[in-house]
């Protein structure tokens, strides 16, 4: 349905918010919250950024690119705070972030 | 990796928001703009409210059920308004909607 | 700028953002962050309808009634919780959803 | 409320991001519309990272300064196409995004 070319990529970020933003609710449901802070702030900036890449790969826009450029970045910052926590949602999180960032990766190149 | 009582949601808002956007895109570049002025407001309206909403499932939020309440209901609009036009995009906009308000409606039943 | 009978509302609502935003990140600094979970949990869910609402009004959208009302739904909320906490992140946090809460009925009605 | 060194630019993008999405809905009233695509394309884009960067300052988010860097390219963007058209809305948008540019600028530096 959206651009073709961004089929992928665009998919890797919708997979990518959905699991920052279960990871930042279910860091808010631990028993040390405090520890998670770090990791929570990051699952927010995360899934906002990679809805944002969504919507501007769909529509093609010619900022595309280096929305993706940074979109990487921001995603291997939470995939290396969420990798270092063992819980399932911050180990799922941190898959996601970092197929997303590289996904984020091939899409700027 | 997300809410999994949401998951088919979920999906169904990323795929709407998708086609909402590349919907408005490629009218952008119709010839007669003019006709289609509505439908790209809609689209804007309808990939943004899908976006908050997979981001208010995924959280697990205690307003999900009504944000899905709403999103059903401008997903219905823009369906109905994207439904009137023969290009591909709109066609495929409109499918993508009307499968997207009844997910919500069901989600927010 | 944007459409002159939503400008109060408009600016309540970014403002509402800010402060919402600004006391979900303090709260993940608080010594005891678990007691504020709900808080943090509500400042993003009311951050983000807020800044959704301020666009579909800047935008003179045909919906931008109905966002209102679910706006002020979630501020509401918000304010209710927040207003709970002696912090002034949280009863600044309170007053400014109290009053977007305000402008959203009133623009809703 | 929010994080006060960064009011001046806050309140910078959130008037951008007012007057590109009343911008994209004015254009999309105007006889020539298919003259203006670019425009209510980039409209979009910028009212969009606009809003993020607004978040990103609140929540005083470590990548703030990398998302204001990108806003700032963005803003100015779509200062020069709105710049080329004589309609109110086009030349309050471009004197916004202008505006916005310079506050993020600053802010990145």
């Amino acid at each position: 349905m959206a651009n073709q070319q961004y089929a992928s990529c665009i998919e890797a970020c919708n997979a990518c918010a959905s699991a920052c933003d279960f990871c930042a609710a279910s860091c808010l449901q631990e028993q040390d919250v405090k520890m998670m802070a770090r990791c929570i702030a990051l699952d927010m900036d995360c899934a906002q950024i990679c809805r944002l890449a969504a919507g501007y790969m769909a529509r093609g826009s010619e900022h595309a690119k280096a929305i993706c450029r940074l979109c990487a970045d921001i995603c291997q910052t939470c995939a290396d705070e969420c990798g270092k926590h063992q819980m399932s949602h911050c180990q799922e999180c941190a898959a996601a972030c970092k197929r997303c960032a590289e996904e984020c990766r091939r899409m700027a190149a």
